[in-house]
């Protein structure tokens, strides 16, 4: 018990101080460090890993959907911006502008990107001739900067690291199905990949992104009941296209401006991850992003084979493709076992000189913390990827009972309250009205999350004003 | 032959304009675009693919060296850049300077990063306390900015993507020690993956890094006997540590500065492969960076079973892992073959009625264009591999034989002059001054490259004033 009090010291109580815990959890676990810039983040080694294993799971998925990756500058003239008249409004209030280089001033200040629809756009004007050239599928894996007043380590930072794609389509028909295939692969991403479940659907007219015709999004909710926008895809009809004036001279002979889309999901990723997952203990990686999937701990490592024997085991691991760690430090194991449970790595595996007479190793899964079991050490490297898996399933399973659990239709502004208030997710009706989501934004600091593809009604009036309804949609709060 | 007066002047003679040619090459092949902003590049799906090439062999090599990726700000104060004596000097007059953001003046200016080594000592300092802390092995891929007066697509950018390694060491020879291994795994990767052969050394005082005690680099000869440094690995004793304050208890029990390396490559390893490999059809791309490397090409398309032959063998190859393109497209297969002859993809492969009867492909390597060769299509997936080898072996050992060939041993200042005009290297001795170093600049733009490990000397007196000599040292222009 005393280990145990020593160990929850260190980290703010879920239950109690759940924003408490998320920062020191991000922040003690390595995953992250504060930048000297305000704002700015630093991903320390064991947060970069699971962007990098994360970038290699969607990237995948691009190319399989046909895409390619591209380098786009950094640097925007600022009359780019200017352009399209909503993305302007949108944006210029956060960037951050270059006026100086190579030690004189600018002829045209520079915009360090927000985004890269104008620039992107720019290009393609340059690339797109004939319908040939469509549809143009490009992805850009990328650094962006938004200056925010708030900030918080993966949720929100001045500068984070995104994916942006950019396609251009001949046909408005094309274009809207790429919108939604991509939510999709998002979707799939999400739940085979970070075992967490999303709520996929369109935005309001109020919450969409600048400049766009229709935004959709995926929405995770936290284990305080917020909701977090994971990703989104945007419509942008021939807004940019026009403004930009990319044309394509179409198999009628005619020359038509294309229909865009793009869409992007980031390093708040991580952070959605972390609050959907962790427990009071700290960090609950979802096995297929984990930095380390397994950790080999020695116990009485001084006893003749034993470190031998963990050596061996750890090969075997490592040639089965397994990302494991062996800890051969000096630390006690107690030490060990709160570090690494700490640390959300998914499986521990213990072996003592016990064990090795038994032919066994003790396990431990982080996804059922204080369970052990043991397992023969024969095979143990082929049945790792079965384990990984349902921990992998019992996590997503977990996290789905969880947002379901929080879901709350309602029928009016009180139980709207009421659910939101008590870490729920309100499902309701609604007009239609950007003032009835103003007021609910002055009120209750409540958002419209998004309209679920499934608009089975659940009332006919609006939950806010009483008006009939439109559309049916998820209200909650947000990060 | 109207065919190939057509397809040569697409691209301007190698031989008569080698500054036009690449030009040429890099814009008309799609590798690169000019970005909207003075100096900056966009670098094309076909361009990134060879970088995200380059990326994944680098990567496996800096982890099997024990290095972790983590990613840094993008954004410096500018105190920071101040705080080393000689990295000011050498980096302030080409940062881009962020002046405002969030819609107000900044009060601290922040600096565009030109490289990273300011803002990860700052975080260093606090991540470093004890021996127990080091090594600290970290690496980061990431777009940093030099404003550049002169720029040419991948050689000389305002912006440009690279990775830069940043070590603590305990000890000085361990921090050496570290500076020759990743000069040495650059050479490797350049000879395994590149196919291009290095010289490796030690740079003068005159051209080490803005901070470094010493810099050491990998150059290479591009086609017009200039050299091109791509690569280089920098000691910097403790200078940025103590300026930054990074202390370690150690072992003795007293408080320490850590030993400090950086190192990085960056996107002008693309120009150095095309300037190295490249002929007068255009690219002449090393397979293991290709981004394609077969296309098959259906001849008489329209005839039964050519299409669907060619779809089988596509995925024969795919399954086997060769990045392979079949390109159906209506365009005639001359036109086909003069396209990725210009593109550079290793190994064409033509499929017709006649071949298919014959149970047989026509195949033709781009490192010996002109001459066609048949394979049994059966089994020709298992064969790609070797054949890949032996086109990366081939176009290696021309790229060595070239270099070998182009280096002119020389005894004073007349041959040194002879021989950097009829477009070689000069391999001489030196007496270790800076002022023979500015002659050299000033009268012929002529610069040291850097200075062998094997110092057996090649005379006794420096070649530039005649006094006695200290080093072997090869001359050279440079890009």
């Amino acid at each position: 018990m005393a280990k145990e009090r020593e160990f929850v010291k260190e980290i703010a109580d879920i239950d109690t101080d759940f924003a408490q815990w998320y920062t020191d959890v991000v922040v003690k676990t390595q995953l992250v460090d504060y930048g000297p810039v305000k704002g700015t983040m630093v991903i320390r080694p064991y947060g970069y890993a699971i962007w990098e294993n994360i970038q290699r799971e969607l990237d995948a998925r691009f190319k399989a959907t046909g895409h390619e990756n591209a380098y786009f500058p950094l640097f925007i003239p600022y009359s780019y911006l200017m352009k399209e008249a909503d993305h302007v409004e949108g944006f210029a209030p956060e960037v951050a502008v270059v006026t100086h280089a190579g030690g004189e001033e600018l002829a045209e200040k520079l915009v360090v990107r927000p985004t890269s629809e104008t620039i992107i756009c720019e290009m393609y004007s340059k690339w797109v001739q004939s319908y040939r050239d469509l549809p143009m599928l490009i992805n850009q894996w990328a650094n962006v900067v938004r200056w925010e007043k708030t900030t918080r380590p993966f949720l929100r930072t001045s500068e984070f690291l995104w994916q942006e794609g950019h396609t251009l389509h001949a046909t408005e028909a094309e274009a809207k199905e790429e919108t939604i295939k991509m939510l999709k692969v998002y979707e799939e991403f999400a739940k085979n990949v970070l075992a967490m479940p999303v709520l996929i659907g369109q935005k309001s007219e109020k919450e969409k992104f600048a400049g766009a015709q229709e935004t959709y999004s995926m929405e995770a909710m936290m284990q305080d009941g917020k909701s977090l926008q994971a990703g989104t895809t945007h419509f942008f009809g021939t807004n940019f296209s026009a403004a930009f004036d990319i044309k394509f001279l179409d198999k009628d002979g005619t020359h038509k401006n294309p229909y865009q889309t793009s869409w992007g999901v980031s390093t708040r990723l991580i952070g959605a991850l972390i609050m959907a997952h962790g427990d009071r203990r700290g960090l609950c990686l979802p096995p297929y992003v984990a930095p380390v999937q397994a950790v080999i701990i020695p116990i009485a490592a001084f006893k003749g084979g034993v470190t031998e024997k963990a050596q061996e085991l750890f090969n075997a691991l490592k040639n089965a493709g397994i990302r494991v760690k062996l800890d051969n430090s000096d630390a006690s194991p107690g030490w060990k076992f709160n570090e690494y449970e700490m640390k959300g790595v998914p499986v521990r595996i213990e072996i003592g000189p016990r064990d090795i007479e038994n032919g066994v190793v003790t396990c431990s899964r982080r996804d059922k913390t204080g369970e052990k079991f043991t397992l023969p050490i024969e095979g143990l490297a082929e049945k790792m990827p079965a384990l990984l898996k349902d921990i992998h399933e019992n996590m997503y399973n977990k996290a789905l009972a969880f947002t379901n659990a929080h879901i709350k239709t309602v029928n009016n502004l009180n139980q709207l309250k009421e659910a939101v208030d008590t870490g729920n997710f309100a499902l309701g009706m609604w007009c239609g009205c950007r003032e009835c989501e103003d007021k609910l934004k002055a009120e209750m600091q409540v958002t419209t999350r998004n309209m679920p593809f499934d608009q089975t009604p659940v009332g006919d009036k609006c939950v806010v004003c009483g008006k009939p309804a439109k559309k049916k949609i998820y209200f909650g709060r947000a990060y």
